[in-house]
């Protein structure tokens, strides 16, 4: 029997779904959540069936369809299809598996992130396999198959250079806007470093966002490739890009009960740094009582995983474990943070020395595990002669940016201090409360919005002294922020 | 600010779920699967906030409602109501803990439930929590608690009877109708008995389908407990109650992966029986290599649970395993079904011998339960003087039905014979494949449709003698079943 397709109008953001009238789907005995094949000519696809509870949304004879579905089938509304029940996708019986307990091989993993990557799960069947995951915690073996599977079921770069560099930070840190400096770094001492960094979920900004304020970060990967193969680095948004695909769907359904598997957040980072290729891996594990990795210990742990992962990857990897106690660099939010970071690359004396500290240890590091000879010799050099700061301005121009002038960067127009009520000695200064007011005031989503701190922890402050501004971009976030702080501004002092 | 409400003309089947434009989302800082507050006048109810990819489906300024979210606020197309970001429910906290392995309490359990129940986890939120419950088995303290929190967050019968009798089979048997006879020889020997039945999901007939051939099946929970009280028995549809409907949710959530965690089937089964205050219950579980409960030892270990929970719930639970190695009755179907049960009750000679068999076996412990003296003398007397058949002729009339006379009732036109190819004996007789016919033929929907059985296992048949009777309410279904037929008919003749 044949179905005329309606558009509903509306995306799952994933899943491939129908929707069948009630008579319709009694007709064909099919259940909801049933898979069926739909058809229309040559092309076929397995979708699930939702059931319509009234004829008003899908009447009989007609099959509504989400967007993903029209797409992926290339359909029109009023098109003609025909449908027959479908096999539940193998991977069914492999989550169950694990969520009984068992190891699951390389076909079985393989199958999985193949039905995630095609969207051919619904959210409930991937909530059961992230369940399984992070109740049955898998084994390294499974988590590399995991990693390499997700890498495999995407766009990968290839690039004919070595070593490929890349860099990674835990982040939850303010500020701490390290990979726009360690990238004209490494890129200048003349190593391949094809940087993708993500835009923020929760903090006042991403290395995305603020690259952003200076350039373009959507590219397809074959100009991603060009650029690098040019100028040796970028640095571009992830998102753009078809890069384990599979791991962005399973960490929004992470988000859903805010968990982190330990073995998933492993295999998340390193499919990434498996589908640029890249050959050695510095990683960043800020940890304090303030930050997402609470203590040393647990540091040391996540530190000791990677490093297993790493070697079973034949990847060369240096995990550096730096301090997460407070905001790192004294800009928060794109316009700032970017700031801050051409600031650093000029030598400009306005510059946040706390951030440089860490870039240069980070780039030391990375130039030491690549084997080049006096590394922190060569990365002051390239810092200090401004030779950073040229291959930043051509990484900007290459990502099509105008950019340059820290001082020409807009900031927010309307402008808030926060003065400390009494004499004494910063001694906390929370990442959370930090990051919460500059969201309030408008970052990410507004450029210009967010924080710059006058004061870190340790350092003397008078009553009344300014403790940190905020800017806004508009005078109503202003007075959102001004309500947020009658809560608290993060810093203790004493 | 306001926003303008936008009908998206669909049901999620559950979760409230509003969809925002990206840009309104990203200035109340609202991410995918965020609560929200929606706001209209007094009336105010918190929700999942799905973000639209694109324009077309929810412009800027609206913002789209899914039907359940129109109905709980009582909304209209183009109602302005504002939003402000919400806690997420309380109850993600201990689905997390349960995931972990930790045991919940009385008040997490219960806060749960009602979030269950009304409707305010995701899909996904509440398949973490299924998954927690399967993976980390559930107490009996927690299986307890988990009953009486599912039976208290919704509809209950208080009847001012003792003892209230109830009665449950574990599903998988073709034909199987006991409910439908032991109901009416239970309330002619005086005793209580508010029965609640389901509809067929994957099966060819439930005792909610089969009564709808006789009778109504949707009513109040008022009148349910007057034809009760009235009457003494009833046999309704559970569906058209509102008993325990986080079960429901759950069991749609299972069916999914098609897991059946044990802790959750007890709480289930046991939850609608508080639900309508039952005091003694009869439980079948029919066993069998070809059945749901597919070893002896299987169905001893769930009689056991079965037990310890009734005990705790301060129930009489009396648990028999029966023989589930084949369909019993004649009749497969509603329709066919419903004749074996009247031919049944009216000593018809024509009545199947096995289910009557069976229906005086659980009648008989069921009043032997209830300390009736002579319960099996009881049990034949009722049904051998016609009471039994005439107290279903008052259930009838009571649920508004007009058909008593078996002879009566429309079976489908269309019929095919199934033959044996060889001469032996009835070796076995696949239950599943008997059921997928009769779907196929058209049962559960179309009432007719069906199998009529000639011979069970164990009886000696000839070559080209009849098996089974299909029937259909349309030639094409006929053709259909042919088609069917060719991989098999379930049967096996040596």
């Amino acid at each position: 029997m044949k179905l005329k397709v309606k558009d509903m109008d509306i995306a799952t953001g994933g899943p491939l779904v129908v929707i069948l009238n009630e008579d319709d789907a009694i007709k064909f005995d099919i259940h909801h959540m049933d898979r069926v094949k739909v058809k229309k000519g040559k092309k076929i696809d397995t979708v699930v069936a939702a059931i319509a509870t009234s004829a008003r949304t899908v009447p009989k004879g007609s099959i509504g369809m989400y967007e993903e579905v029209l797409k992926s089938l290339k359909l029109k509304p009023k098109d003609k299809v025909s449908i027959i029940l479908a096999r539940k996708p193998l991977s069914i019986e492999f989550i169950k598996k694990k969520l009984d307990g068992r190891r699951l091989n390389k076909r079985e993993i393989d199958q999985i992130v193949w039905d995630i990557t095609h969207n051919k799960l619904s959210n409930s069947e991937l909530t059961y396999f992230v369940a399984a995951c992070y109740t049955n915690i898998m084994s390294a073996r499974e988590t590399i198959i995991l990693t390499k599977a997700m890498a495999r079921h995407g766009d990968t770069l290839k690039l004919d250079r070595h070593p490929v560099i890349d860099k990674h930070s835990i982040g939850g840190i303010p500020g701490n806007r390290t990979t726009m400096v360690l990238v004209p770094i490494i890129a200048a001492a003349g190593l391949a470093i094809p940087k993708t960094s993500s835009r923020s979920i929760t903090s006042p900004a991403g290395t995305a966002d603020t690259m952003e304020v200076l350039a373009k970060i959507s590219f397809p990967i074959k100009k991603m490739k060009q650029i690098v193969m040019k100028y040796n680095g970028c640095i571009v948004w992830g998102g753009s890009l078809n890069l384990a695909p599979a791991d962005d769907k399973i960490i929004n359904v992470e988000r859903t009960l805010g968990i982190d598997a330990e073995s998933q957040l492993l295999a998340s980072i390193m499919a990434k740094k498996h589908s640029v290729s890249s050959t050695h891996i510095i990683i960043d594990i800020p940890a304090g009582s303030n930050s997402k990795v609470s203590s040393r210990a647990e540091a040391l742990r996540l530190k000791k995983n990677f490093e297993e992962i790493g070697k079973k990857l034949r990847k060369h990897v240096k995990v550096i474990i730096t301090d997460g106690s407070q905001p790192i660099g004294n800009g928060i939010g794109p316009a700032l943070e970017a700031r801050d970071v051409l600031w650093l690359l000029r030598r400009d004396l306005r510059r946040p020395l706390d951030l440089e500290k860490k870039c240069i240890i980070l780039a030391t590091e990375t130039l030491k595990l690549a084997n080049i000879k006096s590394p922190r010799e060569k990365v002051l050099e390239i810092l200090n002669s401004g030779r950073a700061y040229n291959k930043m301005k051509e990484i900007i121009k290459a990502q099509q940016g105008k950019v340059f002038n820290p001082d020409k960067i807009k900031i927010g127009n309307f402008k808030y201090n926060v003065r400390s009520s009494r004499n004494g000695i910063v001694r906390k200064i929370s990442n959370s409360i930090i990051s919460k007011i500059a969201r309030i005031a408008g970052a990410p989503a507004n450029k210009g919005a967010g924080i710059y701190l006058f004061k870190h922890v340790n350092n003397k402050v008078k009553k009344g002294e300014k403790l940190f501004a905020i800017y806004a971009e508009s005078k109503v976030k202003i007075n959102f922020v001004k309500e947020a702080l009658k809560i608290g501004n993060g810093f203790v002092v004493k």
